[in-house]
């Protein structure tokens, strides 16, 4: 998954979003179990100069939304990503440029995602993402969970649970 | 809190932050105990044909955001105001404008609020928030907790715990 040409398409599908735009997003990076990505402080500065916490969330989101994706593409199936829940800690504030990491979280498992997402159309799984800051620790630390669904049709009705 | 200067003035400050200029964010109404906000589905559109899951919080976390400014200013303290913590959940796609209500918590208390912001230059409170649904039902809630503190020097220093 740190495929160019898988980037390039990820990088894309975010652009094609008239809110991922505004944001001015870029992928920073990808390693196979990580995705990173940055966007401007000008773009998301709040009134206290420092970085609005909704653009915090969405990044984090974003990054996990975008590994997701990735990942049911490796595992061979072009899925629709939804986020499902999540839990949000705003530790400090962060006066530079914006990146946001995902990685799966404690106790989550992409081999399981893969299988349930081949077998049954459908798959979830737990991320967490934190905004690092410049000098060390977290501006901002995220749970969520994601949900993947098969897009053909009929591909996720076969157990009766979409 | 529901005078039209006031609101007035907190729509010049939403709009002074470039995120949420570009999120096209206006006040959709206030009572005294609740703010809602409103932003057109067009810039905050996924790929999916719906509202993306970060614009739903980013709407959510500033209509808080601004129902405590206002309280702070209903309790004569100029106060800076941060979210400090979120837990969301997702329940359903929104295929239609943003609205976004923020009220008081369960169990929370605005003159506990304003006492504290008065007496000790900080208070924090718990507010719930919810982007509703066209049809009935809502689309996300969130409960998040927010921070105000006293803008003027050493106001929140006073029990050095800043």
């Amino acid at each position: 998954m740190d495929d160019a040409p898988e980037l390039k398409a990820l990088l894309d599908h975010y652009r094609a979003m008239p809110p991922v735009a505004a944001m001015d997003v870029d992928i920073a990076g990808a390693d196979g179990d990580s995705l990173r990505l940055a966007a401007p402080l000008a773009r998301h500065v709040n009134d206290k100069g420092c970085a609005f916490g909704g653009s915090l969330v969405s990044l984090m989101t974003l990054a996990g939304w975008g590994l997701v994706t990735l990942k049911a593409r490796a595992a061979g199936v072009d899925a629709d990503v939804f986020v499902a829940d999540s839990q949000v800690n705003y530790l400090a504030p962060l006066f530079a440029d914006l990146q946001a990491e995902a990685r799966l979280a404690d106790g989550g498992d992409w081999e399981a995602f893969a299988s349930d997402l081949r077998g049954r159309g459908r798959a979830s799984v737990n991320l967490a993402a934190r905004v690092p800051l410049p000098g060390g620790g977290d501006a901002c630390r995220c749970r969520a969970r994601y949900v993947a669904i098969d897009r053909r049709p009929g591909a996720a009705a076969r157990v009766g649970e979409r």
